[in-house]
């Protein structure tokens, strides 16, 4: 999919590939009501992260509704039309900013906001003992199906300063992803195509924990 | 998608957003078997509105399985074959002569005919602690994750004067929707896409609901 | 959709709607892995049934898998290939000899076989105080949502003719549909669209029940 | 679909059989987030299958993501890019390589995670009284809804040599399938049609049993 290019056509095909990716989640059912929101890294320093706008229809996401912000969440570039930032977007670039990042993504399903409502207090869950935990790409470890992934759950708020910053104060412990309770899923990857599998894996394994009786 | 105008291109793109989201609603299963019913005000003041005709299978609906009624829910405009307005359609019209509504969607999916029909009696489902929430515009408050939403419960009736007196009467408490008893979702908005993201939020957090045990 | 003609047209317009409806069946898990029969009155006295051929993947039904028969089920016209008809052919043609009988349709869901293995004993399954049953077409009855449905639970058997003889005996008294304990929904109607609706409202009624604890 | 030829014809329809499943199988959430493996013999002896090559996201699955491979999983022909066989292949070749296999399926649903990984210690599920059973094809049995089908569960392991072992030592016994504790199902047929179908009927068997309360 995306090759990570600060060029025109990496743009043009960082929009295209969102918007598919976008259509497809909707259709998941992991987007409903423009929830969720999608970033791929244009350029990393500095910091320059296209962004879908907020409140966009899911199903309906075309190649303009989008942003470019920097690291402060400030929007960068020409003015598009009266497109705002979501206030999401401070922790897309909390998470984009850092090495080894180029695409991040939050999906908003059903199983994830059921799991991280119940467990918020635990503060995490821990999964082990599935082959799909595999699909998840740690750092420096061999994951197999014996490897125990800790997906933190953060209590939501809508101080996205607080909360980002919670985020980047617990970066280096986070599987790839991490959960808001009642909220939903944000993962990421190194590409847009890692950060997609990622979003399966965990959607998937969410998926066993609550039909298993979680 | 819709233009709030009284002119042709309104009717006819209003026909096409309805045909479009029906196509949709019936591919998520909340309009199986010719259930449901959909609605555009066409003209507030006085009402006409734009509604699916009687007993039209929803994955087939065309251009054609419309009728326009007026605030009393009798036919306006020249005679479309032999199409009739809904039962359903004074539900339609009580809320659509409301201020400020200009679509009114009826969902008939499998979490809202659980939910309604077993908490019946307690007349209400409360809904709190999800992001989901800040999908329903709520007017004069700032919706957050922790506003507590009560969705009435109106038990089932075929008398549909009868229930849309008692939509009339609690309208002004209601949360841009409410679930009939074992019968399904009424949701409604500014226009076509604000009352589809309410349907989508009503619908996802049913969902939820009913997956963590309700 | 479709007229009740023996004309060629009501026959390759019945297979292109059968067409239709199989790829939709499919696709919502009511006809995996080559099950479910369907069919369509071509001729009522003497009977001759267009009837989906033995065995077909219903992903890929097309045109050309079909076969017709007669009341006791044996092939009529000329022979297609090595078509042949299924062992279930017995129990369509004892529906569809009835009167006021168009087209029947069975499908193969999760929910109607977990809930017909589960209700074998007691030999039926009540459904009431839904407004879906109102999609149901009774004969003589002005249905509400207030209406007793009785839907019967037959013992499966591979014996076809003892089965057929059993829905036979009762078929005054079914509700235009059947279960077959671990097996699955028949259900029928005046056409197609009638017998796909009817299909429609039991399966969505059978999820609400299986999601209502039953 | 397949004809289980050596030709050039029957590679380029292989490929183009497997990409389509692959699309539908993604699409029904049995192979999400680049799980899954699909494969058929197109030379029995000595054993030449074509197989998806290790790591592709199967949504996106195209005709130059597969590889050949012989008995003991070591690719053959010219070499396809930086193309690898995935560590189960020696699965796909064990049964591959037995008399009468044409095509060697393996999915990755949540409903055969969830049971397998349940009943992992039991070693089997027990499956009886479903007419879906008859999806099987058992050799020398004529299959009936009674048929007791003992779908055995091995350990997972990441070391394919044991576990292969264990699948050629237990190979006379299988129901055209087995699982994998928290893995999925591995299901195989005389040619992809079959393998399809006891997919599809083996999906849906353990759907039917984990809404059973299993």
């Amino acid at each position: 999919m995306l090759n990570l290019k600060t060029s025109d056509t990496s743009l043009s095909e960082g929009k295209a590939n969102l918007v598919a990716l976008s259509h497809l989640f909707y259709e998941k059912n992991w987007s409903l009501a423009t929830s969720s929101n999608y970033s791929i890294v244009l350029c990393k320093e500095p910091l320059n992260l296209l962004i879908t706008a907020s409140g966009k229809d899911k199903q309906f996401l075309s190649l303009d509704d989008f942003v470019t912000v920097d690291e402060s969440g400030q929007l960068t570039g020409s003015k598009n039309g009266d497109h705002k930032q979501s206030a999401e977007t401070l922790l897309h670039t909390a998470i984009a900013s850092k090495p080894g990042v180029g695409a991040v993504l939050h999906t908003h399903s059903v199983a994830s906001t059921v799991l991280s409502n119940k467990y918020c207090d635990e503060g995490f869950l821990e999964i082990q003992g599935f082959e799909m935990i595999k699909a998840i790409s740690l750092d420096g470890i061999k994951v197999t199906h014996e490897t125990c992934v800790k997906l933190p759950i953060f209590a939501n708020s809508q101080d996205m300063v607080a909360l980002s910053n919670q985020v980047n104060n617990k970066y280096h412990t986070l599987p790839k992803a991490f959960l808001i309770a009642g909220h939903g899923l944000y993962a990421w990857g190194k590409d847009l195509s890692e950060a997609k599998r990622h979003v399966e894996g965990y959607e998937f394994l969410l998926e066993v924990l609550l039909k298993s009786g979680f």
